[in-house]
């Protein structure tokens, strides 16, 4: 820690990347991740998974694997003193056996422990943010853990009281203030409390990412953003409004609500840092279509930094060596600007400064 | 008409231009419509319109005046055989006083007029197509005229018992299966018989324009077309599955339900040519930002061909000069498609065709 300008990674924080479902792409990311000089840059990527596994898949694809392997069980092992890339090996049965590509109750069993893990290691400081490869839903349900998805552990295990799906990306970044739901629900779940609140963690996130204020854009519920009422139960008038007033008396620089349709128009976006999107489709139909490859899931709202891609476990192409891995590279570094790293503070740290 | 060959222009068919709210965009667009030489190309436009007004702005925008106008009551004047662009003159008394960018109930009477005139004249054989510039539906409510647009007046008066909004570019083509309604409203009205609907109406039309069988996309109504039932109230399986089966059976090629937020990527863009989307902005969303300039809006439905351009009248940038004839100009080749008028037959008829 006393050669920090001669030694750039010892300034570097650690980030935990959990492995997923191991019959997922997750394991064929987490090795490609590790030669990523981006990543590398600007944090030391620990693996939440199966050294074994891990083993296997790297020999299948001719990808290399980490010097540092940790059992689960080493005693007192300090994840902040990490200098390389490392495993943290969970060594769990049944994983010899499995196949790529199927959905298996030890994966679910797997995947599981790996979150786990990775949120007590959050939790206590251990690491900076957990970046999450993506599970299997079906394998958690097999492995006796009833929950819809990452999110929902998330939220459990920190003890949280609210969170936020963002999605973002270089381009379009939208958050969501309803998400899974039918849109026949969604108007009795948008309230002004829920609004405010998604355009509070937004803006706070995106001070992060932005390094500056960041400009909001609320979209309306309805078509044309309601035209004056004429369009659905006045929600724009009496809830989405008011939100936007509330927002705004607390500083923040948003606008709206906007009609839906315009709201995404090219010249808007290069001015919005995130728009507030009242349901899924409404944020996700333009978030993919400009950044279907690198847009990036982050979980607001909860005491700890959480993303991960957005994409699934791609079972299909699992060990295969073609699962594309810049969603998972965009998952750190976002992640890793949320934590508080900036590549240009991490510049003047390293003293690269000086040669720009 | 014995001298097609020598004079391509006699064998092209008449399109009615209806210069909508006379303090809007409409008489610059209907001016610089006259003058492009891709609507020449394939029809004789004929603007229902004000000669007097039409001239004040084209004296102001230095534009040029067609050399043929008729009065609205001239004995035995037949459409068809207009061979050069013409204005049907309504003389209406009201419009010599009317200001740019306001909302005047004069506008409302005179707009109200070219549409009713123009619709009667497509239902009598007398052009082939309307085209209509947009109106203010608060002008048009001062004139005491109850429709909240366009749209109602042409299905009133052409007595349709059914109607679609499909909005169509070269990139992206968006049919509706509900429109202009709160998102509250949408599931309680989507039903298997509406679904089909739309599918055929857009299967049809998509197959004049393209002049072969095209591929249509059905998106879902809830988030990842509803997951199995487990989001929404099961309207992907019950509504939306038979109505693409029963589509099917009748020969259409189509595909769905999807997740909408994917079904918009670009790779599957260049493989569609219309998507069937459940509510406005699931379609306007994509559309607006691919197209946002050159989107036609068609009335699918009636008895006759109808289409617009995908804007309003802009009243704050009236009689200036600076509106964007692009989006009236694809209009106008939309319409002359959907009439059976292909650029490609038009050549051969002409003689251009030994030519190429």
């Amino acid at each position: 820690m006393t050669h920090a300008k001669t030694n750039p990674p010892e300034s570097l924080t650690p980030i935990a990347i959990t492995m997923g479902d191991p019959a997922g792409v997750g394991p064929e990311l987490c090795l490609k991740l590790l030669t990523e000089p981006r990543v590398r840059n600007v944090c030391v990527p620990i693996i939440f998974g199966d050294a074994r596994l891990l083993r296997k898949v790297a020999e299948r694809l001719d990808l290399a694997m980490p010097a540092q392997i940790f059992p689960i069980d080493t005693p007192d092992l300090d994840l902040r003193k990490l200098r390389e890339p490392a495993i943290l090996d969970f060594q769990q049965a049944g994983l010899a056996t499995i196949e790529p590509g199927k959905i298996q109750k030890a994966c679910g069993e797997a995947a599981f422990a790996y979150i786990d893990r990775a949120i007590t290691a959050a939790m206590h400081g251990q690491v900076s943010a957990v970046v999450t490869a993506p599970i299997n839903k079906e394998a958690i349900h097999l492995a006796g853990y009833d929950y819809p998805g990452h999110t929902e552990i998330f939220i459990e295990k920190t003890e949280s009281q609210q969170s936020c799906m963002m999605l973002t990306s270089g381009h379009i970044t939208a958050a969501l203030v309803t998400t899974h739901i039918g849109i026949n629900e969604v108007p009795g779940l948008i309230s002004t409390e829920r609004v405010l609140q998604t355009i509070e963690l937004a803006a706070e996130a995106m001070h992060q990412l932005r390094g500056r204020r960041p400009k909001l854009i609320v979209c309306g519920l309805n078509p044309h953003a309601g035209e004056h009422g004429l369009f659905g139960r006045n929600e724009e008038e009496e809830i989405i409004i008011p939100a936007i007033g509330q927002a705004r008396e607390k500083g923040i620089d948003v606008e709206g609500p906007l009609p839906p349709d315009t709201a995404f128009l090219p010249e808007r976006l290069t001015k919005t840092d995130a728009h507030i999107c009242m349901y899924h489709d409404q944020g996700l139909i333009p978030l993919k279509m400009l950044a279907f490859d690198t847009a990036v899931n982050v979980t607001l709202g909860l005491p700890i930094v959480r993303t991960s891609p957005d994409h699934g476990t791609a079972m299909d192409i699992a060990w295969q060596g073609i699962a594309m891995v810049e969603s998972m590279v965009h998952a750190v570094l976002t992640a890793a600007r949320l934590a508080g790293i900036q590549e240009k503070d991490l510049q003047e740290q390293l003293g690269w400064a000086d040669t720009k």
